[in-house]
């Protein structure tokens, strides 16, 4: 039987509901936070960020999981494409997909225009078609700091009960904030306009398309960004569902403060988590993720997993993740 | 043996010298040469433009190469991935790779700053370097107005005989204006500037990136253009002219009024065509192709040769190009 193709699809956008002061720690300022996404993606290509100095950091000086993406890719050696969605903050030193997206709005105050989203969900339902062409599964990923607050409205407006349910990259998940906001935004809607492109954001559309584009396997890489993925996915396109897993991380599945098994299970997704354990990590920045930092994001978790399902073990992983932590830590200085 | 992985690459862009009457009729008008790129693309991904109504076509009506394109991609059925290089009017109704290029300027009077024709040449590069995780050979077509000037600018700018020698989409090569253009462009380059930033286009340079970053099977898909692609990969990466071919079409090679095989001997890059014949076609469009009109474009040559090292037949091709003809025709009504 010939091997797999597999490709690596990572999503980009912001939200400017990650301005809100306490939505999340993905960025060291409310305002570096729009730099994070491009920061990803280029240091997933090269190595290194041009849009800002080293590596994303949360404000605890803690690197991106972006770390560990790379670690597995240079393992496994899958192609990576990166698509924006809609980031306010684009990445000029590297190629990218455009999708004709734009920024996400602050979810409270104002929505995507509806021929963006339109526009955004039909590209992304094009290049998924291209992509099936070449490849017989996408692993996709996402960076859209705040991504966890739209994902928890779009799953209250899709009628899935999320409040409480969605993790955060912090162990201490601003809950209360998420839903005020949340509650806030869907007091604002009217019946008319379309709840997606007022309660949602530009990665979960575009991440849906090209799920609905693609004719193969399809792995959403995240956590629980990825069950409103797969929950807008269920709502365009049911028959989808049954080619679509979530691979994420154990840090997610065993966080007390979400619940991504009961969001899946009420979409009726599969998840599956990386058993990565940086406990015995020679750097702080990582052992730390034992203790409920970050968590997951830019595809670590199914990255990592799928290296895994190579025949790499976490120890593997471990060491290329240290590796690619000192190159960024030595690029900085 | 596992099945070759191919993708085609379609590289667009505009340079002003397609705004000086007489150089190009890749448009109906030279201000719609501007959207000539963005309307090949959008055609080759979705069958239909949204930037014109209607398919490309020359001042005669003589659809756009892009025709044969769709349907040697219909019959392969490989991925096809547009980058924009620099193209004044994007294509906005398809995903699309931005590698952080400008439109080319009038060669006489401008040229690209250098800092947009390195970061085009470094991410088309890196382009590359993901495209040969995934496949193992790409074929790289392009679509840019008056890009014969401009391929003979670079060419002579690299040392290379070429007045006389480029090709044409009309019947009557304007062999004189464009030596003109050129001589003209030559007389203002200073010694202390980049010859290809000036001389050249982003189509060319973005071309030449990516095949300078991809590992594998390389196939040039075009004309006389496609020499100076060719030519600039030979000056900064020499080592990749024994991976590449150039391919185009029977139609290019017979011409007497260019001599792609000259320009190819000076370099050292094989040319192989492919056999298409429409003087049986049904449509008086395609029956003028074998008169000199359009002859090559948006990879022709390329992906319909491609097709029939795959097994097809020169009438399967032809009764797919009426096929996809015919479909554009009643989409413009």
């Amino acid at each position: 039987m010939p091997q797999e193709r597999v490709a690596f699809i990572l999503v980009i956008a912001t939200t400017d509901v990650s301005m809100i002061p306490g939505t999340t720690i993905a960025g060291a300022t409310p305002e570096l936070t729009m730099y994070t996404p491009a920061a990803d993606a280029e240091f997933l290509i090269n190595g290194k960020c041009d849009v800002i100095k080293g590596v994303p950091i949360t404000p605890d000086g803690i690197p991106s999981p972006a770390i560990i993406s790379r670690a597995s890719l240079n393992l496994t050696g899958i192609p990576t494409f990166v698509v924006n969605a809609g980031a306010k903050v684009r990445p000029l030193a590297i190629p990218f997909f455009e999708v004709g997206g734009e920024p996400g709005k602050d979810i409270r105050s104002g929505a995507l225009e509806m021929n963006v989203m339109e526009r955004i969900l039909n590209n992304s339902m094009r290049l998924g078609e291209q992509l099936s062409r070449g490849f017989d599964r996408v692993i996709i990923g996402e960076s859209i700091p705040a991504g966890t607050t739209t994902a928890m409205s779009t799953l209250v407006a899709l009628g899935y009960n999320a409040f409480g349910k969605v993790s955060s990259a912090s162990p201490d998940n601003p809950m209360e904030l998420k839903e005020k906001i949340v509650r806030e935004a869907l007091s604002k809607v009217s019946d008319e306009e379309d709840k997606i492109a007022r309660l949602s954001d530009p990665m979960i559309i575009s991440a849906s398309g090209i799920a609905q584009g693609f004719q193969g396997k399809i792995v959403l890489a995240g956590g629980t960004q990825m069950t409103a993925v797969a929950a807008l996915t269920k709502k365009l396109a049911p028959m989808k569902l049954k080619d679509m897993e979530i691979w994420t991380t154990k840090w997610i599945v065993s966080d007390k403060s979400s619940d991504i098994l009961g969001l899946a299970s009420q979409i009726g997704v599969k998840v599956e988590y990386s058993p990565l354990d940086f406990s015995k990590s020679k750097f702080e920045g990582l052992r730390v993720y034992e203790k409920g930092y970050v968590k997951e994001g830019v595809g670590a978790g199914g990255l990592s997993l799928f290296a895994i399902k190579m025949g790499f073990t976490t120890e593997n992983i471990l060491k290329e993740v240290e590796k690619v932590y000192e190159e960024a830590k030595n690029e900085k200085i």
